[in-house]
């Protein structure tokens, strides 16, 4: 029970967080230059280096999932049981507005406000599902393979998804929805975010299937994986 | 009592690089671009680095706090004594601001300066106890997660935050104090440091209090944390 | 045989996601900066970062290659069959022209497009031939060296030599074909490929033979290699 | 016999594709943009990933000094012979020299040049004492905390130090010679070059000194420095 209260925390605790990164960094990197190729790098640099950090730390006490996808992926796996996994979802969501929120405090903007920022259409759909693919792919590979730890693996990996995808890579539904909840660098439309969603869960159930042909070879018994 | 000797020299020859590398990368960077985002991209990635490597080199010697705040904390949890650790804020203070005069000598620039850089108002206060409340919660659960050094984690912690507060991460009494001295990208009015120390003394105490709720279940006492 | 079939598997998903990452990532620099270091600056840390993750992902199901000339060495070392490394190429360059084709339908872009950018000369080769070298040494040598992975070394080589060579390395047959298939920031004219092959295989067998002299030392049967 | 001759080719190769990467980098980042600082940050990545794999790579063949001031330190502590220290010096200049040889072929350039840049002063001088005295700590402490390698460590110094002293830390005289080879982006004009060296040799001596304080609690018999 305790440990059901502590694991929630951490989960609300570190997609706020997340989320205060992830829109603050953007806000700060918008308001020092016109490039934004140079705004996005610093957003990008800024996101890996926390997921490391947020990851490394939480790991221990609830998985440090901060995203719904990868909770629905191991509520599928048997991981983690369903109302758990609810409750887990609803921390991620809390944790992530008021991440926003505190976003906002900081730069001293509007606390809540609705994003304008357009990101709809096929190709958007498709770099969603491919970002969140890749990323629950990581995990469920990375997991197995000890020589590098997750955490640095999810931020490398959401280092290179920022810029190899058109959608920059939300690739996690909570984040999705408090960036809709932020008018600036890194925000969505909220009617956009339906779509994210849901190309986020076909990229994560992708992923899932895609790893069970590549975790077999270590499905015996014998220990010793890596290389 | 040898021992002693070597931890505070290693306090204030840390702090005393790592203020001269967050104010010399900042004129460096200042100097050579006229995009205030990339000489902040310069300034935290100089930053980032050298943490890791201090933390590392001094770690074993004396802990490697080069932060008044960080001491603050470890003598609240009794694992350093208050007179140690009396000490050891004398010895991060006077290497922060030899670190500033030894910036200024390497650029030329006079070795005493006091700042004009104005950083006050409550979104300030908000961003530094945010960036040290990070800081500090970095520390306390990263020493649990052996998975990734505290060093790396801290490194990583700094360059996200640099980018996601509005102040961009002082996060430590002795580096504020240096920055007061120092008329250049990384300074801050002296008539400022106080608000920032205070706030980075409440993010502090509030990084202990939220630690407690996520290293309770570490506390049994069979090992092995780590996934 | 299911292992087989894993590996071609990992082989070709994975060289799928690398070239999608170097063009995707080329594309979305080249749309938001007309700085082309800057473009190159992120088109290099999104392919180090995702080299890490990908390498340590498959490593454990495949090796890893992702690469006709790395293959090729393994395949001269005798640590892999010649039908196996066949096989191994063809999936190489099958997930890697798939990989152009998800990059350009991410970025709603004419899905097959052939290249425009000239890269051609001795010294084009030349680097390649330096590039290709370093690579494979990285690796040879990495595996050896047990303090870092061979993934993280990789990345880290990778993102040292798209500056330090005038090709911006692509030390990688497959690759180089992908990268025909795209008229984009990261192509090069379907020409100028076989010069660039050849310089790659050249400089594989290079790093072959140099490897053999720094290897060595690790041939006595006493294991203990690393410091 | 075979051991030091493969040791002289590892420093020889490591020191020239260090010397190539350092300049064929900065000309590269040179011809792509206009902003200097952001020459600086492509030349800086580039040296520090390169360094990280080299070191690794080398170090159990030669140690992986690439660099006289390092070899000079080694040999005063009695870690390496008179003789096979000159030895080391003679393959780390003539690799420094090739190298930058190597990356004006590449980038078709004059293959021999003499830099125009001017590089002196008691703040240069000052700098690269600072510089070197840094590197040298790195290694002699880094070597006896084991948390994280000694050659990701080199790499993340040389990252920052880049950026924080004047001189953008050359720190090594094997370089500071090849540097004065080439007239582009990280030349250094030959007249310069004497009082860099003196500069870099008090830095390697004093750090020396230095770390004399900091090792003593790790030459206790009992092993586990590390926290």
């Amino acid at each position: 029970m305790i440990k059901l209260r502590a694991a929630l925390g951490a989960e609300a605790l570190g997609t706020l967080l997340l989320v205060a990164c992830v829109v603050g960094s953007g806000i700060m990197a918008d308001r020092l230059t016109d490039d934004v190729a140079l705004a996005l790098l610093a957003n990008t640099l800024a996101t890996g280096a926390i997921l490391v950090v947020l990851i490394t730390l939480f790991g221990p006490v609830s998985g440090a999932h901060f995203n719904p996808a990868v909770t629905m992926v191991f509520a599928l796996r048997g991981e983690i049981g369903r109302v758990e996994a609810a409750l887990y979802v609803v921390a991620q969501v809390a944790g992530a507005i008021l991440g926003a929120v505190l976003a906002h405090a900081m730069f001293e903007l509007p606390l809540v406000q609705f994003a304008s920022t357009q990101r709809s259409g096929p190709a958007q759909f498709l770099s969603e599902a491919v970002a969140t693919f890749g990323l629950v792919l990581t995990i469920l590979l990375g997991i197995q393979a000890r020589a590098t730890p997750v955490a640095v693996l999810v931020g490398l990996y959401i280092t290179a998804a920022y810029w190899f995808t058109a959608s920059t890579s939300f690739a996690n539904p909570a984040v999705a929805i408090a960036r809709a909840l932020t008018d600036t660098f890194s925000g969505i439309r909220l009617i956009d975010v339906p779509a994210f969603v849901a190309a986020q869960c076909v990229g994560a159930l992708a992923a899932l299937m895609a790893a069970r042909t590549f975790l077999l070879p270590a499905r015996s018994p014998v220990s010793g994986v890596d290389p």
